[in-house]
């Protein structure tokens, strides 16, 4: 395994750039991650990587917008955070790196079983398709994907220029690696995040502790939140560094 | 891989007598299919198989009855038939067992990873598991495993009881070996099956068409089939023999 790139001195709070990746032309693939939960950091577009094929999880932003998947060799994602129920995995898969996959591969781990027999190969969790299947037809009433973007733009917009707005708050993720998925920041000191997510709590707005790995305050907006949380977030914040600023 | 036993010379209408296991002292493990579906034959008790962990799938009976659990190494089942929705699968181990399974499995189907993170390594599917715990409790209000087992014999004894008061009807299995989950049984000729099946289908009936591969008919009776469904069956039964007989 080769690392293309490694951003750990900055603590991992953007994507690489495109003219820093290490890339082994004779690699199997190239592996990202489209959007990073914990940080929260999400590729803009799609790492150059030539002809080498690549492959994404994109478990925690797929569906948030188009993205041209003609562009990727395999993505796959748990359905949980954007598609549907959890219990799902979904694997877009092109056909022609089929043969390249390993002999010897367990029957279910092996993506030409699924392939073979057209994703019924097993019994699979029918009601979390079903509800797939309705989160889906949801998106196209919508308008697609370029409108869900629009208002998943909007949503992390509303939160960023809150946290841009004063020095109370401090955005965790390089500007331009921000996700619009996991809005990540800083308040003056932890005991103050501390009050912060418990009151925050208090006030019906739940989860906003960030990964205990990182700490700090994270607001997760995917597609299901509406724009009305995040206004409500938004007047949280203004009240609370009034309170304690 | 020893075959145990095998029962193909009647066509796999039985389960084998315990003087018919030649069994492999030095084996890794016996498997057992505690019930199948497709020629309705079940095990009624465990076959006696020494000190060789005994594995069964009990995927289509689980929850049925009351099983002793300490006489088996693993039992394993999807959750579709009896359990609740599909998307789950049970696995109740022998925690000796665990240092036996084989090294290089890949990690989610290595149930020592299941075990050591106690089933909560990844992301299940969470609402298939909460059904099944309402499943449970309805077991367990209903009076355990002991009622569900008295409710589901009656259910195929009214089926058993029929095809055995008339030679119009042909029970499949040997009636040692049936299954209180799949009755099977044969009508006089595959026309006759067939008109049997279209009509009970007319008639709010569904589902009763045999495996492709056996044919004939076959009523499954999991936990959730109504009493009702099995009487309004036998009267279904009579009224097409004297219509057709």
């Amino acid at each position: 395994m080769n690392f293309a790139a490694n951003t750990a001195d900055g603590g991992f709070t953007r994507v690489p750039a495109q003219d820093e990746l290490q890339l082994d032309p004779s690699a199997a693939y190239v592996h990202i991650t489209s959007n990073e939960t914990i940080e929260g950091v999400e590729f803009k577009r799609e790492p150059e990587v030539g002809d080498v094929p690549l492959v994404c999880d994109a478990s925690s932003d797929i569906l948030s917008r188009p993205i041209p998947v003609e562009k990727y060799g395999l993505i796959y994602g748990g359905a949980q955070k954007n598609m549907g129920p959890s219990g799902v995995t979904l694997v877009i898969m092109r056909e022609d790196l089929l043969p390249r996959l390993r002999e010897g591969l367990a029957t279910m781990l092996d993506y030409r079983t699924h392939a073979k027999d057209k994703s019924l190969h097993n019994t699979p969790n029918t009601w979390g398709i079903y509800v797939i299947n309705l989160v889906c037809k949801w998106l196209k009433e919508k308008g697609g994907l370029e409108v869900m973007q629009r208002e998943n733009e909007e949503k992390a917009r509303l939160l960023y220029d809150a946290i841009d707005a004063t020095d109370f708050y401090r955005g965790h993720a390089d500007p331009d690696s921000r996700s619009m998925m996991n809005v990540t920041f800083r308040l003056p000191s932890e005991d103050l995040e501390k009050k912060f997510a418990n009151e925050a709590t208090a006030a019906g707005m739940d989860g906003l502790k960030g990964h205990r790995s990182v700490g700090g305050i994270r607001a997760s907006i995917y597609n299901a939140f509406p724009r009305e949380g995040c206004e409500a977030l938004v007047e949280f914040m203004k009240e609370f560094e009034r309170k304690n600023g």
